[in-house]
């Protein structure tokens, strides 16, 4: 079976959305990411840190899931890295309330030795240096590097970010980062500003408008799946990433084809994370839902077309 | 051959782009609908008034593509409608700098006696009133109608623009207009509400982000090409219309699944439609630039996924 080493937070959320508010639940990027690529035919492990405070249960809920947890470090006197945020009446924006960093501040990963060999590592939003450092860790037999990051990195360790993206097979951001790590409007011409920083594939997420794949000069356009309300959006485009990253781990084709394949993927198990609130939805997605939900993907965007 | 019944402004534009600025050049979207719809095998009429300051030129490259303009009022001692407009960096937002009125303050519309009994009606953006005077004039032989207006109407003339989309089989708006329509945010839900209005399809136009077709319980997504420049968005949104609505009235053919292949023309004549200033590009689209504009629409959207 192929190895996929995750790496990114595993946390406590806090969430509020207009149609309810949680305590603390289980989140994190690597959280989802894991969740989500448990789906495939993988063996993953989770490369984190959390603090003596994380619940058992959460932790048996990931190694249930055939998550390797070996990766993911207590710290004893330490406290798992929280976040808290509330979503505006769109959905598509949220003011965080609360972040703390705790255990992260000094998190040093370290991939398990059984899995330096992994097929796929998929990097989850974390500081670059830590990503690197992973990244660092790895053999040569690794197949496929996919780096998913965020506005804050470019904003406050933009030269650590460049040195990670050099360094990877996949980028993945939304379309506002792509516009601000390239200085382009067109998304077309921000890919190309990526190509030429290292990666050969760039992954732009848009949300409710769904997702664009660039390589070379071909281009995919993946739409998202309308809906009728979306209850949390909280690690949808770390659902996204898992689905990516666990469809290609399993069926070891690393090409362009396979790779829209793999964002249809992700697009239908980002669509079951908005669900309900947190992971919950995530923890019960069986191949039935999944199979049903690929199959209105492939309604929504089929069409016929004569071209002789 | 198909009738196809165009309602809209034919007009003079002014347009500032971040590339360049134009004089008064030919625009209103009656003519974007009309060159659009001309690609295919119809026969069309622009029912609209202009002023004697308009030129022949402009009429005489409406009649070479075979666009009846007996419909098409001349006001003596009238000025034409006058549009001037700012596009903004992004191209998505843009300042209205004028508008004039002019002999459109007083339009009667008249639908020539042999297109009473055509087979299609596009209503293009204008006072509801000429709208609905304009479907009010048709036969009942009219297979299919199709309305397209903006929030201008909505904000100033809720009441008659309800009055004209009760009547319409078909309503496309963009996905800010909808929910303003409708007070939702999901589309979907907007969707189903503008059912309850009249309509039974909804076309939601999102600009860069392509469009949905909403009929029943059935979605389809259509992506926009994605493009390294834009150089004038005006027109986008009525030369897509145009396309829609001349391929259905060419096909004769008004099902769910061919306006999924209706939406895609529109979208590719779109795509053509931003490359140049106003009308230029649309000009002189070949039937091969159209059929390889369609063949990068099938490749931007078609995937592998086995879902036995």
């Amino acid at each position: 079976m192929s190895k996929l080493v995750i790496v990114g937070t595993v946390a406590f959320d806090a969430i509020e959305t207009p149609f309810g508010k949680t305590d603390k639940i289980l989140g994190g990027a690597a959280t989802y990411i894991g969740l989500s690529a448990s789906q495939f035919n993988v063996n993953s492990t989770i490369v984190s840190v959390v603090g003596n405070d994380f619940p058992q249960n959460y932790l048996d809920l990931l190694s249930n899931r055939n998550i390797d947890i070996s990766g993911t470090e207590i710290v004893s006197n330490g406290k798992t890295f929280f976040w808290s945020g509330r979503y505006h009446y769109d959905m598509n924006t949220r003011d965080t309330l609360a972040t703390e960093l705790n255990v992260l501040a000094d998190f040093n990963p370290v991939v398990p030795q059984d899995y330096k060999n992994a097929d796929v590592v998929m990097l989850g939003n974390l500081h670059p240096l830590v990503q690197l450092s992973v990244l660092e860790q790895m053999e040569d037999s690794t197949k496929l590097t996919i780096l998913d990051t965020m506005n804050f990195w470019m904003d406050n360790a933009l030269e650590d970010l460049h040195k990670v993206i050099n360094k990877v097979d996949v980028l993945t951001i939304n379309d506002e980062e792509a516009r601000q790590l390239t200085g382009e409007y067109s998304l077309v011409t921000a890919a190309r500003k990526i190509y030429e920083m290292g990666p050969k594939f760039v992954v732009i997420k848009k949300g409710e408008h769904g997702a664009l794949l660039f390589h070379e000069n071909e281009i995919f356009s993946a739409p998202a799946l309308p809906l009728e309300s979306v209850f949390d959006p909280t690690g949808a485009g770390d659902t996204f990433a898992g689905g990516f990253a666990g469809y290609l781990a399993s069926t070891r084709d690393y090409s362009f084809e396979n790779m829209k394949t793999a964002i249809i993927y992700g697009s239908a198990l980002a669509s079951f994370c908005v669900e309900e609130f947190g992971t919950e939805r995530l923890q019960h997605v069986s191949d039935v839902d999944l199979k049903n939900r690929l199959k209105q993907f492939k309604e929504l965007t089929t069409f016929d077309i004569e071209l002789s």
